[in-house]
């Protein structure tokens, strides 16, 4: 049956503005939703077949199907309009979307996509908080703390004086670009120690805890260039309420966990309706979420303490459970997202304005790789730890780079070919992370997990050993 | 800590306009989500309390938090801006949302907050087409296609001849209120049978039967009025393929069913990341919402479509287990957002208006009420069932009657007492079901429930009788 669409356009819709918009808006989520879905796990599981984490194949499938490749997920944030969306296209050949309703119903979608996306990395830290415990993060606490503070200081400091001293950058600008080098994308490391079955290792314990000490570093380091840049000076009554904020939120997030995990079980207990556990976990960890945004911490901060302060209950192993096909449908949201919008355009060498920006890349990676890796060694008091692991696992600076990199552009204080050299160094960092972490953590052979069964056991604490084929009870 | 989150509002991202309003976005979006199941959760319980359907609970705790009430929730269909919500103005003073700024963020919020809620019924359907059986539903058909007849034939009938004989209805307005009368929510009935773990009796088969069916006959009568209502005559043409369309697809997705069922289990069985089958299962569900949307018919008949088809899978019942906590976290959306949306305003005799309002609403509900109720009577060949149930479940119009209102107030044939009559009848429709489905749909005795279990597993087929306590497996 061949059936004229253009023709029978929705016409029942037509005169209806409102309502043909948001019909048109669902069909357009239906669609690129369809798009992350396939490219997620087309991606992912290839990646698995190669012994590489699935995060790395989602977040190369959604280039894919990005700004970069195929088109079919773009956002207006990097100047697309509808006419470069296929989607879009085939929305306007196919369902009767009004060209002149395009640019509507494309910006709506990209927002909702956009927050959907959002919404799967608060899950994603949630889950992550779950799997984690509070008492296992302060014993590491130290040593995390020594590495994300080196973590910060030696990519900082390399950074900064390299460009002003081999490239001619003037002092403002090389402290931005030195400053997005302290980033570590707390996201893609979680996601790929969990998939390698090493979140509750002591490695994984600390590289989570020095990445959560650095998101909140990272925050103070971007408030004092951003004031230093915009102002020429820096506000220290900021910075000592940055400091404040973020210590208080973290310290009494834990310390209010011992309170709030009992009356939390008590008022699951007493519901009788559906979702009577997952509801009021949701609650909790989205207005964490919003606490920690409002103080100017990052949203997923306040999703992972939350995490870490559900996990102290005796609800954990059934929230856990119900929280994983939850994080199954929004998880991949965010790491398709993140690769969609990532525009490969700036390593085309054929550009002549990429050419300056490759050779400053270049310096740019190789102080980003380093700095990280050197974190490793600063390890104290672990003689069987393995350092390299820890160093590698600082390396992704994923989407706190390009926070980073949107709030400079915005300022404009970065040149051009400095900004496509920042980008660069983003992507390459993200994407080589993944396989390094593989490559210097084997999976766990059977008598470690075997004994970290054990370990966890005599602990009180469940076994939850993450690994990808872990969740495949089919 | 006294802290002046005014001074402080989120200095960062000032000069940053796209991140300030992303991250605002956010902010909002999980503001209202917050606010959303809270209501969910208390109104949910409370209904359970009393012995009422939850979902009762949530609408009318939509209805408190929405519009009517507390302007927690609000949407921009209904003439709100920024100003009438009650989260943006927390925002304004709480976290740094600047006022020119705030009708962008609230008018973004709220589509990201109906797109989640359109999505929420759309997994709602996918979840009860995973709890019925085709077999079942093929076996209630001629009784299911009798009972949707009429109960579209009878209150169009009765409602358009008496609003012209007792009202003075010019002819095209009074067929378009008749019209309205015709539809059936099959989210709010198929929601409360599946809580009063009805939805696999013969009875609850035969009102989902002719819920859909008569989903499929509004969109048809819908199509026929509003040519009538735009040009003054019926396009036989565009009739005839909407018949030709709906009936297509759903033989077409059932036949497909047996094909595609043995295909879908073969490719989860060999995927090894996470989601190995919830996410195949939602690309199948999303595909066919889009399809049954792009041919005109509701997206949640392709979901529901889907869901059946999947049930006749071996992965059935491990897709169901983790389609739950997901359907748990949506399906509130929805609801929620259907009561806060609803306007009691109409409702105010003190206001000149609503008086004529008032007296045409008193008689549509009437016609409502019973142009549904004596569908039970029509069904045959089945002298056990019971027949008030079947008609008391096709009484809610929901968020179908007030499609035909959006579209109707567009194209302005609609006087505004009548308008205001038709969202009084679909209010009362809506909200009088659930309590009277529960009335004349006792408890099921333990014997009936054995009975069924014996029925059930004699089919090969596995339990699942859905009670509110059901999934308290905590």
């Amino acid at each position: 049956m061949q059936l004229d669409f253009t023709t029978f356009s929705l016409p029942l819709f037509a005169t209806a503005t409102e309502t043909a918009d948001s019909s048109l808006v669902l069909a357009a989520v239906l669609l690129s939703m369809v798009v992350i879905y396939l490219a997620s796990k087309v991606g992912g599981e290839l990646s698995n077949r190669f012994g590489l984490p699935p995060v790395l194949g989602e977040l190369v499938a959604g280039v894919v199907v990005g700004i970069s490749v195929l088109h079919l997920l773009v956002f207006p944030e990097g100047g697309a309009d509808s006419s470069n969306s296929l989607i879009m296209t085939f929305l306007q050949t196919t369902g009767g979307l009004n060209p002149a309703a395009a640019d509507a119903v494309f910006k709506t979608q990209s927002e909702v996509i956009s927050v959907l996306s959002e919404l799967g990395v608060i899950i994603l830290l949630f889950e992550i908080g779950l799997e984690s415990n509070i008492k296992d993060l302060v014993a590491v606490g130290v040593q995390a703390s020594v590495v994300a503070v080196v973590g910060v200081v030696v990519p900082f400091t390399a950074g900064t004086v390299g460009l002003m001293a081999f490239f001619g950058i003037p002092a403002v600008p090389a402290i931005f670009a030195g400053a997005a080098l302290t980033a570590t994308s707390i996201g893609i490391t979680s996601k790929v120690l969990s998939e390698l079955g090493r979140l509750n290792s002591k490695e994984g314990q600390i590289i989570l805890g020095a990445a959560v000490i650095d998101d909140v570093l990272g925050i103070i380091v971007l408030a004092v260039v951003a004031s230093l840049a915009k102002e020429g000076s820096v506000d220290v009554g900021k910075v000592i309420y940055l400091i404040i904020s973020a210590s208080s939120f973290l310290v009494g997030a834990i310390v209010l966990g011992n309170v709030f995990s009992n009356t939390f079980v008590a008022i699951a207990k007493k519901l009788k309706t559906r979702g009577g556990l997952v509801i009021p976990a949701l609650i909790f960890a989205f207005v964490m979420a919003y606490f920690a945004a409002a103080i100017q911490l990052e949203a997923i901060l306040g999703s992972f303490a939350a995490g870490l302060v559900l996990d102290e209950t005796d609800e954990r192993v059934e929230l856990q459970k119900q929280v994983l096909p939850i994080a199954d449908i929004l998880v991949p949201i965010f790491f398709v997202t993140v690769g969609a919008k990532t525009d490969l355009g700036v390593l085309n060498p054929a550009i002549p304005s990429n050419q300056e920006g490759l050779v400053m890349a270049v310096f740019l990676i190789i102080i980003a790789i380093l700095g990280k890796v050197v974190t490793g060694f600063s390890v104290f008091g672990q003689p069987q730890i393995n350092r390299l692991a820890i160093g590698v696992g600082m390396i992704p600076r994923g989407e706190v780079g390009l926070v980073f990199l949107g709030i400079g552009s915005s300022i404009g204080i970065l040149s051009k070919p400095l900004e496509a050299a920042i980008i660069m160094m983003v992507i390459l960092t993200t994407f080589i992370a993944p396989p390094l972490l593989r490559l210097v953590f084997p999976e766990p052979t059977t008598a470690t997990a075997i004994q970290e069964m054990l370990l966890d056991n005599s602990s009180g604490k469940s076994l939850v050993i993450e690994s990808p084929d872990s969740q495949d009870d089919k």
